[in-house]
């Protein structure tokens, strides 16, 4: 498929307008309400990787939602707020008609090679092929855009009393993996609370930090299947974390990823 | 000790100038360069908490490191962005001179109870009088406000082939733990890197992310000695993550934390 027709690449794509970077909702990444979430952190992360000073790569991305997005064109005001001799600090605040959706911080960084060591392990599997493609029980239309194959804690484990869900993700359109296409991926495995509540649970992530541990150069060479390792720790006051860990099909951690969520058991009666 | 003449909270007092607050470093938070991270998140998370419009509780705070903060005063622009019917969502950004040395986006939320659920246990250990006070190899002046020992990974483990360390936290000034106090406690652990790779490396958090598991009625009940269980999961590219769990005495966690650090081996030698 050509990158540029891809539905992750079209749902990115910026006009420029007053000093914003204007972008419009994709009817292909629509979730119950507004627009996925891992959708809005893909578009956020995009704006920084084409805005003309951006200097290296993506070292972390904090987004937060708001409010939910409507369909239609929302604005995103992208400002390098300190550039440093070895990383750059963004800040990012969207817009919808006179409110805001979404504020973002972001750190990207130069710095390349050097120490590295990995302590985490990918979890014991039989790879991505011996797992078959899972089916929602939710017909949205995010969930087309992905294909995974869950290890453990898939939609027929619900309700469970683990919070754990291992899975093999992929683009249902072949893409190669980028900052822009993990900064969304690492939000696509199902909310941890419907794993262990169940289907009539509201839920909405209210706020999610990734750090990316790949650089450019590392997640072009990255497997088509990546893996998901996802738990979460605690369930207080309407509100739990969310974990998720990113591995290339060679055992590289890609990226970590955390969120909190805000849950409602029953709303959905 | 006198609530308000405890040094965490004479260090996050503030004047109001201009729809700023504004903050004044205190000599006994200084690090090797500039305040210790901790007591600038603190700073942060009370900025919000003292605001007139801020309803509940905290959920999460990012913090982004800009810049070195001097000696001095810095000044803080803190916004409600939006405010929906359970949850609120802040964005601050703090200057000193011309300059941005912070920004940062935090969730405070109107929810109390509900389902509950906490899937991690307290590590073993025999409790906080079991281990000796760690005596730190760096003479920094912030260090004199904690009392840490370590249950394991302590400082003459380094260097150390797991970024693993166990240790029980508390103030050596003895205060009660709240929102403020925990969002600077998070940081108080000596970074991973400096485990695993040893002391002439160089460390700075660029970006921290805290979850607060526990609202403030939970953390008023919270017993003096709090259990730090933290670690990192990969070292690439001159940067690391550092994750963090903060148990209670009697085993609830109590906020779960996540840090961006840059790291360069060699640089102190």
């Amino acid at each position: 498929m050509d990158h540029m027709t891809h539905p992750l690449d079209e749902a990115v794509q910026f006009d420029h307008r007053d000093g914003l970077a204007v972008a419009t909702t994709h009817p292909g990444w629509m979730n119950m309400v507004g627009p996925y979430g891992g959708i809005t952190a893909s578009t956020v992360m995009a704006a920084i990787m084409e805005h003309p000073d951006r200097a290296g790569d993506p070292v972390a991305l904090t987004v937060n939602y708001a409010a939910p997005i409507a369909e239609g064109e929302w604005t995103l005001d992208v400002r390098p707020v300190r550039t440093n001799r070895s990383n750059q600090h963004w800040l990012i605040v969207a817009e919808q008609g006179d409110h805001v959706v979404a504020t973002a911080t972001g750190v990207t960084s130069r710095v390349a090679g050097g120490w590295g060591d990995q302590e985490l392990d990918i979890p014991a599997n039989d790879g991505p092929h011996a797992y078959p493609v899972a089916k929602s029980p939710l017909p949205l239309r995010w969930l087309d855009r992905y294909d995974m194959r869950f290890v453990s804690g898939g939609f027929d484990q619900i309700p469970s009393d683990s919070s754990r869900s291992v899975l093999w993700l992929n683009h249902t359109e072949p893409r190669a993996w980028d900052h822009v296409a993990v900064a969304g991926a690492v939000d696509a495995v199902f909310p941890r609370g419907f794993l262990r509540i169940g289907t009539t649970t509201a839920f909405g992530t209210v706020t999610m930090t990734t750090y990316f541990h790949a650089n450019a150069a590392e997640l072009a060479e990255t497997s088509e299947h990546v893996l998901m390792d996802t738990t979460a720790a605690r369930y207080a006051n309407g509100y739990y974390d969310q974990s998720v860990r990113l591995f290339s099909e060679s055992g590289a951690l890609v990226a970590t990823s955390h969120q909190a969520v805000y849950f409602k058991p029953g709303a959905l009666g």
